[in-house]
């Protein structure tokens, strides 16, 4: 499998000053292409830097992919460093300056001086257009045919830049065999050591289709990635291990790929032509939050009430006082009527309620900070559900909580 | 300057499966502390590789920092590599795993025999303790005098391990001189081309405090930034230039450093011991979210209502019902009638509303995907605002809506 390396170039990812999600970006697109990458790399705004990080690259690898530093300051240095890695020098790329003046034209804006400096290619580089912004990528390839190619850092310059020239670029060069084609199924409900504990020797033993578990957002996914020639003679792959999975690890599975757990929820709803509405206290909207940013969701939610303080709890909900009274706020009767409430005033088929410790203050040692109660209510059954949330600050706490209680409805729902 | 380079560890990183937030992390602390980062890198989890990785950034810098790798699995290679690199043996660390064995037993867990590979440290390695996980991290310094740190890849470890072990033995190790200090001032509703032009001249001109716009989550923070040997040096450079930024930008900045918009938005109503309530329908919960993530925020925020189906905006808020057929859910009188019933309902001070076409469908000539129309109501004045987001998803325009609601109602309570 021919391998490369990622740089991204810009002092502001020395300084932290930014998250660097072209590199994953690039690296995920590589690897569904077929190709391996050794290793990424950022190196600031330093012409010796760069060509050094390049040079180093390419004696590991096949080629290198940078992103950034192709802008028209001084502080661009990108194609000043592959020339000094490949031994070649600047020209001046005749039909990319005439573009340019073509863009700024037809865009009404003044041409600067320094924009010239875009149109300067390494000589002999194939220049890759750029329909998005001003600055033209390019690929270099040196006397020992290893590459360098560079594309702008502004993501929504660089991601088709990347798909519709380097990567086809990259299979004609190669002849790509294997890419790796990946599948991931969502889980909900199930931890990640009860997921490892059912498929271990699955994990252990495949090879190709590998799989991984990983954990985020409070919830795991499982990913099996096979290495393949074809969309065809993966699925041939992942089949066999999916329907595995699947058996193994039940009702705890959502959906696959890009379907998100609020999607699920609305797949299930949309099916049974059914609405749901939120009664939140300590998630504070986020409930309603994940329901709505599904495109559609309307729908299936109706809407919620975020009920923060006791008096939205009794008036917009109709929590009853002595219920408050006498359990508290944070309680499983409390928790009931409010997802029996918003049920009722917003005249929906189902209702979903939080209430609880967000943190970092209010806890006690009967309710602790990270306790939550949920409830939902709706098609004949009402099921109440007691969490406390590991130790951690007020937004993961609101974050997990606010996963379990999109868990319990999906789960009331799925039934 | 003592200099650095960064390692991430994990063939999850070389796959784009993770985005890397450890690295800029990581980062801006030793920038912080006044050390320079030459470069960063990830490698995967793969012995030799990372050894060479080590090995290289060694010959370049006086140390090297890594996340990840020190779990306990087979994958897990970073102290090996380490060993390889530095030319020392791996050892049982006793002390590391008796705390270990301690943690395990007050968890009620039992302590798998992989696990006792996470009290391995290299020779001679100073020992960096984890009170938030199983794997310690540690300290290893070479014949040359050159370290190598090593942090686990988990962020809420890796974190307060930087902060309280490897910052305290770096500043200890190399006395550290000048450091980076940074005070940001964070704007609301005022364009970043509207800040360049008003401080094109400073930004220009100063070298030390550096001045730079960062523009994220549809606001934009000034930020200044001073190289000191003290705190008291760094405010003295910075003081001067943050007062005539503030003059420049005048009613803009809502607050420094670690103050958020929702945040400012409860300072202030808590100064005047005012109360609030959200009534929203094309924002769907993230403005009552982004208020209740401020910790403390019940003392002014009350509740919210969800009116995401016109039922609920009519049921629950008493808009209307000629009000949404004459005018239609997406209109200037629909979000003042929302903002009015929110806050006669709820009972509070205030009340702010939102109303818009998030999309991806539902758009039409006459109300496009991202017209939104904002209305807040309180203390004698209504006010409503129409804003057109510029195109993007659902939810670019859900989050840029949420920003915009969240400046409407600051700007009204700071006035």
């Amino acid at each position: 499998m021919p391998s490369v390396e990622i740089v991204a170039i810009g002092t502001e990812l020395l300084l932290g000053q930014l998250v660097d999600t072209n590199t994953p970006h690039i690296a995920s697109s590589l690897a569904a292409a077929g190709l391996d990458v050794y290793a990424t790399h950022a190196a600031g705004d330093n012409r010796e830097r760069i060509a050094a990080a390049m040079r180093a690259a390419l004696q590991r690898a096949d080629g290198v992919i940078t992103s950034g530093g192709l802008g028209p300051t001084v502080d661009d240095l990108t194609k000043e460093a592959a020339c000094d890695a490949l031994g070649v020098q600047l020209e001046m790329h005749e039909p990319s300056l005439a573009a340019m003046k073509e863009r700024f034209a037809s865009l009404g804006f003044e041409m600067r001086e320094n924009n010239v400096k875009q149109a300067l290619m390494p000589r002999g580089a194939f220049v890759l257009p750029n329909p998005h912004g001003s600055a033209p990528g390019y690929i270099a390839v040196g006397r020992d045919g290893k590459f360098i190619a560079s594309m702008p850092g502004v993501p929504r310059e660089m991601k088709p830049m990347l798909a519709d020239s380097v990567i086809p670029w990259l299979r004609q060069r190669f002849v790509l065999g294997a890419a790796i084609y990946t599948r991931i199924l969502h889980t909900a409900g199930i931890a990640e050591s009860e997921i490892d504990h059912r498929i271990d020797d699955l994990f252990r033993a495949m090879e190709n289709p590998k799989i991984g578990v990983l954990a985020h957002d409070f919830r795991c996914d499982v990913k099996i990635m096979a290495k393949a020639q074809s969309q065809e003679e993966a699925q041939r792959l992942i089949a066999p291990v999916e329907h595995e999975i699947v058996k193994r690890l039940g009702g705890h599975i959502y959906g696959v790929d890009d379907l998100t757990l609020p999607g699920a929820v609305h797949v299930l709803l949309q099916r049974m032509h059914h609405t749901v509405a939120v009664a939140e206290s300590c998630t504070g909207g986020r409930v309603a939050a994940a329901l709505t940013s599904v495109p559609g969701s309307s729908q299936s939610f109706l809407g919620g009430v975020v009920a923060y303080d006791n008096s939205v709890k009794t008036r917009t909900l109709g929590v009853r006082e002595q219920t408050l009274q006498r359990f508290g706020a944070v309680s499983e009767e409390t928790a009931l009527e409010m997802a029996r409430g918003v049920r009722e005033r917003l005249g929906t088929d189902y209702g979903i309620s939080t209430t609880g410790v967000a943190g970092p203050s209010g806890g006690t040692p009967e309710k602790p900070v990270g306790l939550v109660w949920f409830a939902v209510c709706g098609n004949g059954v009402e099921k109440t559900l007691q969490r406390t949330m590991p130790p951690g600050d007020r937004d993961s706490i609101q974050a997990r909580a606010t996963v379990a209680a999109l868990t319990l409805l999906w789960k009331q729902l799925s039934r």
